[in-house]
C-alpha cells in the first residue's frame, strides 16, 4: 500500500471531462471537447511542473474506453488512440470484461488487461509502480469509479476556463467524498486545482 | 455603459451553488451546501483581498428567490435572510415580478424591487453606483441568466473544497460562453478562480 494513488484530469468550468457524442472518431467527445487539454500541448513551458508530475507516475490504470472505441468491441489490432509510441512511457493497466494478451508498444509503454476489477487492477499497478506513484489515468467513470471505492490520495484538476453543456462528469455518486485543497495555480490556459482525498 | 459587472458566486466542486431542497428553513439547500460559504466566515484573514473586492461594489443586483423564500409569495413584511443590517451596505435591486414598495435597512442597504426585467435592473444599479462596480449577487438563475445576456465583465468563482452532489447549478444554458482565465489562488478553504467574459 505504500504507492501515492494520484489523478489528474481536465475538466471545463461546468464540471465535463468529456463533450458529448463520443466516438471513435471523436473520442473526447463534442462541444469543444478538446479545447479541454489544450494547455498539455499548446503551453507546455508554463505548465511544465503539472506535466512534469503527470509523467513522473510509475504506473497507470485507465478505463477501457480511454484505451478503445466506445462502442462496439474493439478489434484485436486496436492499438490505443495515442499511435505507435504513446505518451505513457510505462506500465499501462487497462480495466476491461475482455481479455487480450498484453501488448508493448514503442517507448517503453505496455498495455495490460485486467479483466477482475478495479482493486486487482491497482494492485498490479502497485507492483509495477516501484517506488512511484500510480496514476489513474482516466476516462471519467473510472475515475468516478475509484474515488468511491476511496482508493485516490490525491485528485488533481486542471480546470479549462471552457464551458462544455453537456458530455461526462467528474464527481457523479460519489457521497460523502471528502476533499481537502492542496493548491490552486493559474496559467494563462488552465487553472490547477489539487485536492487531498480524506479517507 | 462605465460600470464593470461583476459576479462572486461561492461553487462546490461538482459545480453546485446550492444544495438540493432550498426553503425558507433551508436557504442554500442541503447536502452541506453551508459549507460552501464557510470561507467567508470562518477564514475571513486569509481571504480578505477577495471579501473586500466583494463588498467593494456600489450597487447590486439580486434574484426573488436570492431575497426571499423560494415557495409561494413573499410576505409584505419579509425583510431578507440577513437581518436587520444586511452585509450590503449600498442599493440592493431586487428582480421580481411583484411590484413592492422599496424597503431601508440599517447600515445603508436598501432594497429595490425591479419588476422590468433583467437589463432595467442593471440600468438602475449602474445609476446608483457611481463609477464603483456592479455585482450580481445571485442566485445561480439569475447570474445564469446575466451570463446569457452578455452582461457580465468578470465572473470571479469561489469553488469550495465541497461534493454536494444535487442542487442548483451554474452554467447551465450559456452557450456559447467564452471566458479567460484571470487568476487562481488557494487558501485554506477555498480556490478563488476568476475570469473575464469575452464579449
Amino acid at each position: 500500500m505504500g504507492n501515492r494513488v494520484v489523478c489528474d484530469i481536465s475538466i471545463s468550468v461546468d464540471g465535463f471531462v468529456a463533450g458529448p457524442g463520443q466516438s471513435r472518431e471523436q473520442p473526447l467527445g463534442g462541444g469543444g471537447a478538446e479545447r479541454l487539454h489544450s494547455w498539455l500541448f499548446e503551453a507546455q513551458d508554463e505548465n511544465r511542473a503539472e506535466i512534469d508530475a503527470i509523467v513522473s507516475a510509475g504506473a497507470f490504470v485507465m478505463g477501457r474506453n480511454m484505451f478503445g472505441p466506445i462502442r462496439g468491441e474493439w478489434h484485436l489490432d486496436w492499438q490505443g488512440w495515442w499511435g505507435e509510441e504513446p505518451p505513457y512511457h510505462g506500465p499501462v493497466f487497462v480495466l476491461t470484461h475482455h481479455p487480450r494478451e498484453p501488448l508493448t508498444m514503442k517507448g517503453g509503454t505496455t498495455f495490460t488487461f485486467v479483466t477482475d476489477g478495479i482493486e486487482a487492477a491497482l494492485d498490479r499497478a502497485r507492483a509495477a509502480a516501484g517506488d512511484r506513484d500510480v496514476a489513474i489515468a482516466g476516462g471519467a467513470a473510472t475515475v468516478n469509479q475509484y474515488l468511491r471505492a476511496g482508493l485516490v490520495d490525491e485528485l488533481r484538476t486542471h480546470v479549462a476556463p471552457v464551458v462544455l453543456g453537456a458530455g461526462e462528469r467528474l464527481f457523479t455518486d460519489v457521497p460523502g467524498l471528502e476533499l481537502r485543497l492542496l493548491s490552486a495555480r493559474a496559467t494563462s490556459l488552465v487553472s490547477h486545482v489539487s485536492y487531498r482525498i480524506v479517507r
